[in-house]
């Protein structure tokens, strides 16, 4: 039987039997890094309606902003002109399932050693998009940081409300 | 004149009109979950024929494996249970443009104070997606790492290469 890997690279070759690399800029056509949850539930692409060549993707459980959000951030404004930050979490999301206490437990106990990040956990969506927002506006290391806006996307309904 | 997030947010009330969640499970039907650089030309769902529903999608500059991807990968196997990684950088990538003092010094220039992480810059591709394959695959915290692969797209042709 095919593993799910081979089935996924298999697809690649009938992607690469249409594709045309000269309508794709190096640069996002809309200037936009847009920074989502990594849950399967939800496609930046159909949701927003982007297509290849529109943005950066940036993408992990939560949507949370961590050092690595801004490392990829600092390198989509810095080397590839990106000026908007749109921030999507959703409702349902794993990291509110836990907290990082029983996660570091759980993560020592198959490890045997201590784990040297924390899951970031939250019990409050509106609390976490808030946060993400802010931590992207105060870093000094982002050049544009007027035009910054979080979201919090409905796993339920499909709806995407605005939270600042 | 509408800015560009009004647009994507006007663009998600059309996708919530047609929305069914009970099509889409919160843990991944093909139990994977896929890093994938940040890079405009690069859509996994495209190029391995992705539904919403099937994986887990990660993204940051370059497709790393950084200290959050495995964050996110923990999350994804302990609370989520996937089982397979499939790692996808590319060629020209905008971590091939430049190198890590580069950046370092363009963003001290920029903020007045040291940066506190690097851009991880390469010089070779394939040195780059071993590199990431051999970070999940040497991670105490992640209990599946038997099926983890790496591959390289080409942005000039649109094919995909396994390196490992």
């Amino acid at each position: 039987m095919m593993s799910v890997i081979d089935r996924l690279a298999t697809h690649a070759e009938t992607y690469a039997a249409a594709y045309r690399e000269s309508a794709m800029p190096g640069t996002p056509r809309l200037s936009i890094a847009v920074v989502v949850c990594m849950d399967t539930r939800l496609s930046p692409y159909a949701i927003l309606g982007l297509r290849e060549g529109d943005a950066h993707v940036i993408r992990n459980a939560g949507g949370l902003v961590t050092s690595d959000t801004i490392r990829s951030l600092a390198a989509s404004q810095h080397l590839l002109g990106t000026r908007s930050v749109m921030i999507v979490q959703h409702t349902r999301c794993g990291l509110m399932s836990t907290t990082d206490d029983e996660f570091r437990e759980r993560l020592r106990a198959h490890a045997g050693v201590e784990p040297d990040f924390e899951l970031g956990a939250f019990a409050d969506l509106e609390t976490s998009v808030r946060r993400a927002v802010g931590l992207v506006c105060e870093s000094p290391f982002l050049p544009h940081r007027a035009d910054v806006r979080g979201f919090a996307f409905d796993v339920e309904t499909g709806e995407l409300r605005e939270i600042l």
